[in-house]
């Protein structure tokens, strides 16, 4: 065999060893070595090296001991939550957000920025900021920086396809930042993170399918298929915000009528409560928040009830898409229409039931959730902790 | 170490190498003994106990030699065809087909009865008789038996959780087939069949991502994600026959309206055909088929070009949900309505990109094929191959 192949093979095989071991130690919490050799299957010998580079690099630490068994007590390892940290962005159409997340996934600083609304130059130049802001306030070293942005996104070339609110046509948003900060990016569409997020530090931590709807200004979905972010081939998967839910509806920033996010995004629900408020008897103020029309539709408001269950009866005819087309069972709506609870969820129930084969139907369980503020940051930071130290979580069997 | 439970890990992988082994053999052909140890990085004498196992077996050949290099000319090894085959079968409303399909996907013998229209019990005998008539036709040794029938599966159960047509809830139809045969019995849904068939056989064979919707008495959509048929969590994955396109539509079976089955399988799509004829001028017969319907809209008939274009528009609204939830580039509409060609093709498209965000829908390849009469067999015998003998196909890097 090839001398230099042969070495590249086995440094290949002693990355692949060492990120293995570490994405077991993160799982467990903390375990000795003699239970790493055992559940990885790699010799005693090899578990020793690879370990002892990890503890080197300051990724590891030993936590005392063990149970106690008949003579010696095992070391156990643990994995340093901030040995090191990823500079984690969100970008949204009001603001930029930025926050120092550690590995177990803790925030420890954050920055947040407005932006004028809709320029796409002005929030380039906010992103600047916010990651130069991190990367002074970092006391540890940075594993790289995670942009969360709406939009399609294209991945593997790091570029922003098309984000219609901010004018961004094939921005390349990683090299950008990349060539500024000279630290590694990676940019992630805004539900894909999110529902990664979810999976690995949130309600549904390790569910291995998991559908994610994020309503906000912009709708769209994450999937989560076997433990893996699924984002289709164009990273476009659960792109929903744009499928037509309603004939000859209003039309859309994409061209087209009746678009998901033109009735069910925040911004269409409280413009339709605006709407009906002139003509309806409602306690609704002029400009009403989404707060506020989920209390009066609790109050028993038939206005505030209506909207609800019209933006839900939306929601729900994208739900059945998505749930006849993948039979995934949990399914959390989350992002700003979370306060509008059980009457949104009864809503989607109820269409989602009408909408697609009922045993489907029955068969998911659909959650309307808050998710923690940080969600956004969580789900900027997660690919980072995967593609450079190799930690994601994996349902246990 | 457990000697029992080394015992068993040593009988694992000693099954686990020579599965690996005879689908490289399968993938590439015909291949040495030497590229099989470089290709799967198992040792030479590894290869060559578990060649020589797979020779006994009867499952491989040496064909002759390869290039004549430096020395030796090395033996090349083959999967020999006919080694083993699966009895097919595939039914539907009308007939219950069986077919005995070789390791290559070629069939070998057929048998085809007919069956009363909608009789549950009736089918369930059908199946048995064309079973035994394969079972005594088969000259090689049969893997098992590949069932392909339309419903909801629980391919895990191996139950018809439902078949609405055939009446069937909750049927047994593995244990009762495997009782009877004293065979392996795999089950699957007709649909998810014919892209497994497309997948390994046919025209898309080695796509990784890949969509076959199969549009006939029923709708459905088998889905190829990364080189795997994907199922979904309860088997109902692409069950977008039910997903509602039409709103207040004809009542569907399901108990919804405006189903995508009541508006654009085959006999809804003649039901149109016919009910138009009594309004408007045509040359349509009184009983058409789709073949004069395709026939027709070639030749000009208005009438024959309207009721393609509406069964396009409903199938497109559908598609618009599979591409927004999926990304998957490549669809292959299939079934009876392939004569349909590319009418059906231009409707389905234009509307597609009328009813999901336009850069998905550009980025997306839709085709209307005809698939060969063999397809659901081969869907049908394509799990035994895989589960019984570990011969599945990946696309090559
Ligand atoms: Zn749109
Ligand atoms: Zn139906």
């Amino acid at each position: 065999m090839d001398p230099l192949l042969e070495k590249a093979t086995r440094q290949h095989t002693k990355e692949h060893n060492s990120r293995l071991l570490l994405r077991t130690i993160y799982e467990y919490g903390a375990i000795s070595r003699a239970d790493l050799a055992r559940l990885t299957q790699l010799t005693r010998a090899t578990v020793s090296d690879a370990v002892g580079e990890l503890l080197e690099r300051g990724l590891l630490e030993e936590v005392g001991h063990g149970t106690v068994g008949i003579g010696r007590t095992p070391i156990l390892l643990s994995v340093v939550a901030d040995a090191r940290q990823v500079a984690a962005i969100s970008v949204t159409n009001e603001r930029v957000v930025g926050a120092l997340v550690n590995l177990r996934g803790e925030l420890r600083a954050s920055v947040t920025l407005d932006v004028p609304l809709c320029d796409g130059d002005a929030i380039l130049e906010t992103i600047y900021a916010v990651a130069d802001q991190l990367r002074r306030a970092a006391e540890y070293p940075l594993l790289g920086i995670g942009i969360n942005t709406p939009g399609l996104i294209d991945v593997e070339r790091g570029t922003v396809v098309r984000a219609v609110d901010f004018g961004w046509v094939d921005l390349p948003l990683r090299t950008l930042v990349q060539e500024r900060c000279q630290l590694p990016v990676y940019l992630a569409n805004d539900s894909h993170s999110l529902a990664l997020a979810e999976y690995m530090f949130g309600q549904a931590q390790g569910t291995p399918d998991l559908i994610v709807v994020k309503v906000g200004n912009g709708i769209g979905a994450g999937i989560v298929l076997g433990d893996r972010l699924y984002t289709g081939e164009g990273n476009g998967a659960g792109e929903i915000g744009h499928l037509v839910v309603a004939e000859d509806g209003p039309l859309c920033k994409c061209g087209n009528r009746g678009c998901l996010e033109t009735v069910a995004s925040s911004a269409a629900i409280l413009r339709q409560a605006r709407e009906l408020r002139l003509t309806q008897a409602s306690a609704l103020s002029a400009e009403p928040t989404l707060e506020e029309l989920a209390h009066l539709a609790q109050a028993g408001d038939p206005l505030a009830r209506a909207v609800i269950a019209e933006a839900g009866r939306y929601l729900g005819i994208a739900l059945a898409s998505l749930v006849s087309v993948l039979n995934i069972r949990r399914v959390l709506i989350t992002g700003q229409v979370a306060p509008l609870g059980e009457l949104l969820r009864k809503a989607v129930v109820t269409n989602l039931a009408r909408r697609c084969l009922p045993a489907l139907a029955r068969a998911t369980v659909v959650e309307v959730v808050a998710l923690g503020p940080d969600a956004p940051l969580l789900g900027a930071a997660a690919p980072l902790l995967t593609f450079e130290l190799g930690i994601e979580r994996l349902s246990r069997p």
